[in-house]
């Protein structure tokens, strides 16, 4: 009986909802297109909350984590009064980074919205050096959440 | 022949032009009302420029002035292409407190379109304790511009 | 025996929270003292949705209502990582206004963390004529919830 | 004698200044990532006023253009009190699309802080339908500057 290698890596996702606010519309009564780079933040916020790697974990272990790369995707507009499902997913990666892709789907009808993703480097809190390997808390935390 | 009574300060005036972003504007395609404190704030820091008690001037004396009161009033809307003329008055008073005055103009047509004010203290930037009376930094910065 | 007139009004209060994201606060690493208002529009909406009084209701019946004074009086700093709740209580009145009291508190320890208020008039929503008098929409959203 | 094909087409750059504002800069005291794509977007602004091709130009020809891609890589920080200079360049190509390449620079020591482009698509103002080949007016207006 062969035994099937256990190659597969768990995917971490995490979804949260986010109601467009009348200051996110523009005048063309849809969301600036600005502000998806905000509800990506919001995104990775609770996907870090819900694993330990919220902005304050992060910081409590004496790093910071600048983003130094994001791009976005606009597929289909957002209007008032809508709400946006904002899916979040960690992609790993041997690099000292933390990439995370989005997916923002319009609540009431599925629709896609946009995608993009975020790039963040390590950075010592105080030295303001970067990390060229990725720090022990974060190799714990994938230790913790990759296998 | 009688003296006239040097009572008379100096009044403090600055003005700067904002010209409003498509960013700034909402679904009605006017300015929506929470910028208006940005705008506000902008004035400050143009006037503190000028006086020298911009936001840096004051941290770089150890202090930091955090709002505790502001209050707008909508006259007419700025819309998109307008440029908003702001007008910033320094209210001079006994308190330990910094009080601005706002008038906002549309540039193009010198409408009023809102005034208000906003009122700082205050804090040492390392122990945040309050000052009840003013810094020596500010009475400096008043004897120099207020006579 | 004379019967005490009913003439105590039901008092509309909602409240909601709202956690305190990244780019909310500034570099005194507090909420900036500008968001407030948006803070307070989002009490507004959810009050709204609660009672039938949105901004998409308003439009509904051919109404917009902009906000014509707004004030703020902060009284303790929220930091990220902090919920604010933003209690919005309706403040009946016979003027064609709609008027709202705001109180922010931090929702861990309950501290009062600020107070103000916004007042809106009615705009006919295509002309936009000014209401002097209360629309019809308004009069019975009244008779409905005030009695 | 070989003749140079004359296949160098004008490059179209504009270069504006946005002084960092207070509310601009985050936690960490740096300009937070999300803003970038409105200093793009002041940038693609000050490009369009000296072009010709500003939001409202391409409105009045009954078209509207929206961001269908967006990406930033961000290379330094900006901090308060620093001034960005936003170098705007219009990428030439034959798409039904508007391209832009941005470099934001710190003024005070010309470091590359930022890099990125955008893609707007051309939609009928009333209908919201998309230009499949480039509009009259956008054909002529590559006529006038890109030759």
């Amino acid at each position: 009986m062969t035994e099937i290698p256990k190659t597969k890596k768990k995917t971490l996702v995490h979804t949260t909802e986010i109601k467009v606010k009348f200051s996110d519309v523009d005048a063309l009564s849809i969301v600036w297109h600005g502000h998806y780079l905000r509800y990506f933040e919001d995104g990775r916020e609770a996907f870090g909350d819900e694993y330990g790697i919220a902005y304050l974990d992060v910081f409590a272990n004496g790093l910071v984590t600048p983003i130094v790369k994001s791009n976005v995707n606009y597929k289909s507009p957002l209007e008032y009064g809508d709400t946006a499902i904002i899916e979040t997913t960690f992609v790993n990666n041997p690099a000292a980074k933390i990439v995370f892709d989005f997916k923002i789907f319009n609540k009431k009808n599925k629709a896609l919205v946009a995608t993009g993703s975020t790039t963040q480097v390590f950075l010592d809190a105080q030295t303001k050096e970067l990390f060229w390997t990725n720090p022990p808390f974060f190799v714990e935390w994938k230790n913790k959440w990759m296998k």
